[in-house]
């Protein structure tokens, strides 16, 4: 048997995340200790640079400079049932109004700025070629998955690649803080079960109303989450519950999280989508969990069972459920501070002695 | 009787300060509901674009471009009863600090493009001379509030108006969103003083450890607010209330505070001195409320109580208690983010329409 290219490459990705560096980790706490600041000021501010010294395995951290986001578009089966209220050729039109610049997350990346690349790893309208866009469509949406697998495996390995490729072509460009960003009609069906699936939490408590599930809507969308979960109940094999609950967008996160964190390059995470790609990828490779930021906390109820369960306190809490991106990138200038205080900011030691 | 040139120009100021533009407010909340996002998706985000259409009174609002930081530094009598751990003298020298660039304010400050302005209006100790500083000491530091009033009456006129010109050399610079900072030995006991007097609150309650005050040294500075504030327990006039308990920094930040509002421009706040000197000048100019954003919520209890009188809900809580501004500045990025929604991001009859 030969392994396919994108199992090479993903088996490749996963075995060059290595555990983040504790030593470094130390080593800046206690220079944050040292800084002109009484003990404990800075709060999380303060806690987030041993965090990003680990990550890149260095006592004082690299500078945050160029953020860069990926969103991963795509579609899902599962809104043959009228899972969200919006139809499913709006994750085309939006994927036209990323390119363009004129979604949300493109406002706030010129925020922060950031560098956008759009990837279309599975959408099922037709997308007009754009030099924002990547278009790396592995198939137009995923199965319904209340019948069966929503993906085959090599779908999901398609997919994955897809997402490291795009990821790394942000951190060849100079990238050094990667950004999750998604879009895709239905896509909070599919988190719920993911997220159900890989943290044991019940489906029913980490299922929410998405864009905005009517009563009925959420009845259905809580049932449907259910079913999926079960079939996979028994099932140990993390790539069969991927691809079985899985959107296409969901895999390629997957690929730009170990794409990151084998950079060695803090990732960070933006809404549910995001955050059940997570619990996902700390399962294929659990060192990935070290290299991940939680940008805000989707008041998707799974998004905060997903960060609950990888142990990550989010940066923001500002009622945002829009995805795209958005909530990570408003946390984006936090963890650049960070980045910046041991050589920005003055030691007590200096500032008493002068 | 002559007024007083600060007098007349605190007056000036306070009659400058005009209710915020609801039409505006109703304007823009209309056309933050018609962007392409799900209704309620943009959270608090979507919240802010409204505030800030009142602020300046166009349905759109003014773009956000240029912050810009008022560290207002001050001595503090009550110091005497040893109410921080860190001796009066770590004033003058943070003052240093952040004129050198090298306080924690200024790497936060580089990080959102802010400027900075350090106000010497009270420091007790040898301040030297810096580009960066404006030296507009009305005396080296507030008397003990314990035995009598920290300021008379025209020197907390005279720290309002240094207060307030600092900041209207920003907005005269192009400056369009002020930023609140910090810094003086002492300042949190003058704050708990403050808001209990103000908002009603127990004095016990709203007094909290500061920069690291221990057991002991928390029980006697409890003691100290709780008898400052008995002594105005009576009192009607706001202005002897800040002149008997306030810090200069907090009457400069008033300037500040009111100088923003008669410009029309948001004034960002950034923890407990400047949430103190918030409920201050409200009293004096009730309207200027409508012209304030909460950045952080301080762990200081003196803070949480202070915004709740207010109405304003903080947009970060990340556990910071330093003052400088810090807190304020890692918001930065969120209201610039709503002050660009309406111009940057597509309605949803455009996406559709498509």
């Amino acid at each position: 048997v030969t392994a396919s290219r994108p199992a090479t490459a993903t088996a490749d990705l996963i075995s060059r995340v290595v555990p983040v560096d504790e030593g470094a980790r130390v080593a800046a706490a206690e220079s944050v200790a040292a800084l002109a600041t009484p003990p404990g000021a800075l709060g999380r501010l303060g806690d987030l640079t041993p965090v990003l010294a680990a990550i890149c395995g260095r006592a004082t951290p690299l500078p945050i400079v160029r953020p860069g986001l990926v969103v991963a578009a795509a579609d899902h089966g599962v809104q043959l049932h009228g899972v969200s209220p919006y139809p499913q050729e709006v994750t085309a039109l939006m994927v036209r109004t990323f390119c363009e610049g004129r979604g949300t997350a493109n406002v706030l990346a010129d925020t922060v700025g950031a560098d956008v690349l759009v990837l279309d790893v599975g959408v099922a309208g037709d997308v007009a070629h754009h030099p924002a866009l990547r278009s790396r469509r592995v198939r137009a949406g995923t199965r319904d998955l209340t019948v069966g697998p929503a993906m085959t495996h090599d779908e999901c390995l398609e997919a994955i690649v897809a997402g490291a490729e795009t990821a790394q072509e942000l951190l060849d460009a100079g990238v050094d803080l990667l950004i999750t960003g998604d879009m895709g009609i239905g896509n909070t069906t599919a988190s719920a079960a993911l997220v159900a699936t890989f943290t044991g939490a019940d489906p029913a408590a980490v299922t929410g109303r998405g864009a905005g599930a009517d009563d009925v809507t959420f009845e259905r969308k809580r049932a449907i989450v259910a079913a999926a979960v079960a079939r996979h109940g028994g099932d140990d094999d993390p790539w069969r519950r991927l691809a079985g609950l899985g959107g296409l967008e969901h895999a390629a996160l997957v690929g730009v999280l170990l794409a990151g964190a084998a950079a060695r390059v803090p990732v960070l995470l933006d809404g549910v989508i995001a955050d059940a790609a997570a619990v996902v990828a700390a399962r294929l490779a659990p060192a990935v969990g070290g290299y991940l930021i939680a940008g805000h906390r989707s008041t998707e109820p799974g998004a905060a069972a997903a960060l609950g369960h990888l142990g990550l306190e989010p940066l923001l809490d500002l009622d945002l459920r829009l995805g795209e991106g958005t909530g990570a990138l408003l946390a984006v200038p936090i963890v650049r501070a960070a980045s910046s205080l041991l050589t920005g900011v003055a030691q007590l030691d200096e500032v008493l002695g002068g």
